[in-house]
């Protein structure tokens, strides 16, 4: 695979191009850390979009495909979704009002996407799907059923046309707005996670297992 | 205003119905905690989901529209767009692993959206846009100029076809999976703020204002 996805009319940033990022690997980064995409497609001209939790599994991206699957039947070829991931790093205050912004790191993925069948592959999907959220969890939980496999709607969408736009760093003032006497800096942001709460039906005997005592992304 | 969304074809929540909320308190408070939208819109039926700042004013949504604000060009009577926001509370970890889930709360929000043109108009969205960020910032920093007004695209999305998917509470496991002796809860999850970064040129003898020092959601 090459390092980068290639530039296509449809992928190309035209708004501030300077934070245009097509490199394979720092997307997957983006992919591999966000805990839920935003899956857009079309139904006679009107947008929708809804979000899901997905995993990416090679070069390609699996989701959970209820709302959307609807919208596939009796479309052959798949069908056409944009699926977008963006993970929030930080608050810009800038002295100026126009220039405050946010850091933030965002993945647009374009193509056809189409159900996938075989149990095999729904198995591995969901594999991915647990094991992303909660690294240790699949081997620990009770595996899924055929019937349960039947009931599970997947869509997977090949990764071939794929941009992101990545902003960091610090705040960005016009030249004469530093004379000015207003504070500027950064507010990073962060997803956390609080202590795990047991569920009332589980035996307190059982430990609660290190992934869910410390969990951390 | 009816306290309810008026529930239509294309609002009405299909998947886990019992999940579906019109409400418009609760659909405004989602909207009003949300710090990014992901916007979405078609070309020639290709969807794309472009994540940017929103705010909610009374019963409409601004949001930034440099990417969409393309595509209305000698669009006449607006761009339908869906607008969708998402709120991770926490991860559900079930027994089985067909069981595990999300608690979220996601507001979409279906219609034209049209570029705001009024200078006072476009001043109102900035001044929601910060404040909702940075409650308190708006006074301190730099105004905006009439030709940074010019440069804002800015588009409004009157809220009139909205829906709300809410998932609260724990655990929910088939009956027989209760006897197996695996850990089940609850992980919550929220955004938080690190302490702020003072940008550097900006002069320690200003103090960091208490809605940095101390921010919170």
């Amino acid at each position: 695979m090459p390092e980068s996805f290639a530039v296509t009319e449809r992928t190309r940033v035209m708004r501030e191009a300077n934070r245009a990022v097509y490199d394979r690997e720092t997307i997957y980064k983006i992919l591999d850390e966000g805990f839920v995409c935003h899956v857009g497609f079309a139904v006679e001209g009107q947008p929708y979009v809804i979000p899901t939790m997905f995993a990416r599994v090679q070069d390609a991206i699996y989701f959970h495909g209820s709302a959307a699957s609807r919208m596939l039947r009796g479309a052959s070829g798949g069908l056409p979704v944009c699926v977008t991931v963006t993970l929030l790093d930080g608050l810009i205050l800038a002295r100026s009002v126009f220039n405050h912004s946010m850091n933030y790191r965002s993945v647009v993925a374009l193509g056809n996407a189409a159900l996938i069948s075989g149990p095999e592959e729904k198995l591995e999907a969901l594999h991915a799907f647990t094991e992303k959220l909660i690294p240790g969890r699949w081997q620990d939980a009770r595996q899924p059923t055929e019937q349960e496999l039947k009931a599970t709607s997947i869509l997977k969408l090949p990764l071939t046309e794929v941009s992101a736009k990545v902003r960091t760093g610090g705040v960005e003032d016009d030249a004469a707005d530093y004379a000015l006497s207003v504070w500027a800096g950064i507010i990073p942001l962060r997803m956390v996670a609080d202590a795990p709460l047991r569920d009332e039906r589980c035996d307190p005997a059982i430990p609660t297992p290190a992934y869910a005592a410390r969990y951390h992304r």
